[in-house]
């Protein structure tokens, strides 16, 4: 694991919280967008000041190795990085901190922890890398339980064991992004799973809420790499036969994808790798409207053409992420491929664009690793990415300035999308006058089907000083509001969490609440495992 | 629905089984194959000397205009279309015959079935086409129920509405393949999948037992097409919401697709549809063994290329279905676009395969309407579509001639595969020479994945009058236990059913099978739907 600090209250490094220096000069640009007065950087709560709860439990003698009480390791394991967690963490406020760490380094530990949690009557809450923007790792428990105990997984971070011929490789849960990538790439083979979270968030983590990716078409979840997954329940060993595909009986796998830890403890996953592509076409589309834009996604995604990035940004996202700031509309688009070069296949893809209206302003860059060319792909592309990594670090400067910052997101079919997309514009403009007297929101699509987009929104308005949370919370809920009345799902790829699970209830047809419901009773039943989650109260 | 008779014992149109010259020659070829006795062709059991039991329940005045009692309705819904199934029709044992036959209209229909059965303590066996080769449609059901009733729903068989933004059609459950297709071309779309029973299965079928069909690769199964369900419980309409794609807790959709009509009754999706392909790459490509053609089809599931046929026949598939009679294995490759050209893929795709030793005789044959072109695919591609639609029926023939010939397949990942298949070649033919003094084996891949194939194997053997029956079932144990003990899967596009249900038990984790127990509970309290089938005694 890293020996670089990462911040208590906020997302990443700690070092990467600029100087107030910095932060009041991104205020006067934030400002200027806004429309509104010069913003102040804040301070967080120094670390003296936090506000935790005494502990109501203590880790037995035999576990004692392995947990933490330290006032600092709780907080940092309070909340996961959504906005409502960070302007809590912000001011010192860690009073849904759960009452130790554990930190396991084997499935004996989780099983051990696990035991003593149930046999205690206290909450477990699997913490993966502590990315969830929905509340999900939060001992927001209620009174049925003694205590609540974070079950941080980092520890268990190896890639166990690699198989070349199917390419596959068996990995332990806790393992991060960055840490199973250096460790594929010594065997010649990467998962290319990189959703934003990527440094943080851990294999388990992405399984259990079915974290989005790379991929903007065909792979575009962590459900599609997995082969097998290994779950610690409390009524057992859940482990799934590796396989290539199944036809026998509702697939095991997919209730492990998306539990959420309600269901176990998911301690190591097979999953598919690849080589490393040696064939790259990247390009960037201006589009004057991002209604033609997304027409020709339409048709993109129709084409069983498969890019493996299909971003598109409207005006507003071109703007913020650097990549134009003409008023225009930016598709960023490319091919990726181990085995094959990918002219042809963005050479259709620029005709399909240019049938509605699409630019390709700077020509489509090609970039083969064989033929020795080490050009960059350049452009919106680059921007783009950049951006996107950086996307969450600016997050925290936000909470510093009292502005409320948030991103939501939905999937829908396309013959719902102008008409959700609208609404969603009309709702959020209209609840940020109100409850903010101003501010701006945007759109992308991050990942697109052949029956629909997943747009990808993002929005800002000015705080009141004291009223961050209520505010934010009026916003979501008229987000969400929105989606659910028009056809979305609410959630594409943040899960559900604590903070969906209103809407949640509503999008799932009862019977199946019904069924999760004895799911849960029949491996735990004693209801340890991440209570509010998906289930019960 | 089609007027043309259906066999009540047999596979298909009644029309079809040959006359007994027809048949008797027939016979000396397999006697050739198999270097036995001359093989003189059976007759079926006369319709009236079909052996039904009497039935135990009556429909009620409420339902009688839905239902039949008659024998020669309950006699053609007693079994699916497995081996076992056929031997037993053909002789006259209709010993499982449902009480009555129950053909709904509207999902009232089925609501009102349901509950008349769950008040009465009867069996409800949701029939499909009753083209189940796993025992997944016979009313063995035990002691526990009053009687059975057989649900027949190709009365329910409309599309009912076309999305063609979205490229989407909810179509009702009762629907065939090819009255769903007819219907889907008036609008310009089709759905493309073709199992070897399409003509007689339906959608709901389809999605209860997660078929396999046309796609070789990416879109296998049924459950990449669909988008959402309908389905109908004893605690309530189960209706997902439509969507391309959400991260909102574990898959409501996954829990209908393999339930085999344990939790409820399909009556309705949303499946994804498509334009015809305009575009066609087809080639032949032979290869010295199979060892050599499966690592070509290894990279070539791993290469990103995605075939939309990927069939790779051992040399007696190839013998048998046509092919070739050079002892050549034969992979049957195909590409296939509504959107642009082919020829690339084919070209990539035969390259990888010359690098395995594959040598493609013919040329590949490309075909373009759009280029006016009306060229066949012609060579191994047509002789082996014909006899895999062709397939089922000589199956009919084989029983008449008292020869034992079925299929089993599996799926593992590319690691096991050499073993596995070395392993269950053995397995069958020993206990052919042992069971039935000679017979043979041959094996195909289905379908392929990057991380493992779908291998297909057709056993046939003589059988020994009067003991077919158990003959066969220690050849299916033979088959089975050789797919457990070597990591494949008990059925890869087959079902579970009756069949399969001891492997199956064993292939799950067992907190699944607890989840699933919970599951069928929660959902079906009584227990009445299609008991004994993957959960339950």
């Amino acid at each position: 694991m890293s020996t670089r600090a990462t911040s208590i209250w906020g997302w990443g490094y700690a070092d990467k919280f600029p100087e107030a220096e910095a932060r009041r000069a991104l205020g006067e640009q934030v400002s200027a967008l806004l429309g509104g007065p010069p913003l102040e950087p804040r301070e967080p709560a120094a670390l003296d000041a936090l506000r935790l709860p005494r502990p109501r439990v203590a880790p037995p003698e035999a576990l004692a190795a392995l947990c933490s009480v330290e006032d600092t390791d709780r907080a940092a394991h309070t909340y996961g990085k959504g906005y409502g967690d960070l302007v809590r963490g912000f001011h010192g406020d860690f009073s849904s901190a759960p009452d130790f760490v554990a930190r396991p380094r084997t499935e004996e530990d989780v099983r051990a922890v696990m035991d003593w949690c149930g046999n205690h009557r206290v909450a477990l809450i699997p913490f993966g890398g502590g990315t969830s923007v929905v509340r999900g790792v939060e001992a927001a428990i209620g009174d049925g339980f003694r205590g609540a105990v974070s079950l941080d997984m980092r520890g268990m971070d190896r890639v166990v064991e690699v198989d070349p011929v199917s390419r596959a490789a068996r990995i332990q849960a806790g393992a991060t992004g960055p840490v199973l990538e250096a460790q594929l790439a010594s065997h010649g083979f990467t998962l290319r799973h990189f959703p934003q979270s990527f440094e943080f968030s851990t294999l388990g983590g992405w399984i259990a809420t079915r974290a989005g990716g790379h991929f903007a078409t065909l792979y575009t979840h962590i459900d599609d790499l997995v082969q097998s997954t290994r779950m610690l329940t409390p009524r057992g060993l859940y482990e799934t036969r590796r396989l290539p595909a199944s036809g026998a009986g509702p697939a095991p796998d997919r209730l492990v994808l998306g539990s959420e830890g309600t269901l176990g403890v998911i301690t190591e996953a097979w999953v598919r790798v690849q080589a490393r592509p040696r064939f790259r076409a990247n390009a960037s589309v201006h589009f004057p409207d991002f209604t033609s834009g997304a027409r020709a996604v339409r048709e993109l995604s129709q084409s069983g053409l498969h890019p493996s990035n299909c971003r598109l940004l409207d005006a507003q996202e071109s703007f913020l992420n650097g990549v134009t700031g003409d008023g225009s509309c930016v598709l960023v688009l490319a091919f990726e491929s181990a085995d094959h070069p990918q002219q042809a296949k963005m050479e259709r893809a620029l005709a399909i664009t240019a049938s509605h209206g699409g630019e390709c302003r700077e020509g489509a860059r090609y970039r083969s690793e064989e033929m020795g060319s080490q050009a960059r792909a350049g452009g919106a592309a680059d921007s783009w990415r950049s951006a996107f990594i950086e996307a969450p670090y600016l997050q925290n400067v936000m909470v510093s300035l009292g502005v409320i910052a948030d991103t939501f997101e939905t999937a829908c079919t396309w013959d719902r999308f102008d008409e959700l997309h609208g609404s969603i514009l009309e709702s959020m403009r209209g609840a940020l006058e109100r409850i903010c007297g101003g501010g701006s929101v945007s759109c992308r699509f991050t990942h697109v089907y052949p029956d629909g987009p997943a747009p990808y929104y993002t929005f800002i308005g000015p705080a009141k000083p004291g009223g961050e949370l209520a505010q934010w919370m009026a916003l979501k809920q008229a987000a969400s509001d929105a989606v659910m009345a028009h056809g979305g799902t609410i959630t594409h790829h943040h899960a559900v969490g604590r903070l969906h699970r209103p809407w949640y209830d509503r999008e799932r047809p009862e019977p199946f609440a019904l069924a999760l419901k004895a799911v849960k009773g029949a491996l735990d039943p004693q209801g340890i495992l991440n209570p509010g989650v998906l289930v019960g109260p």
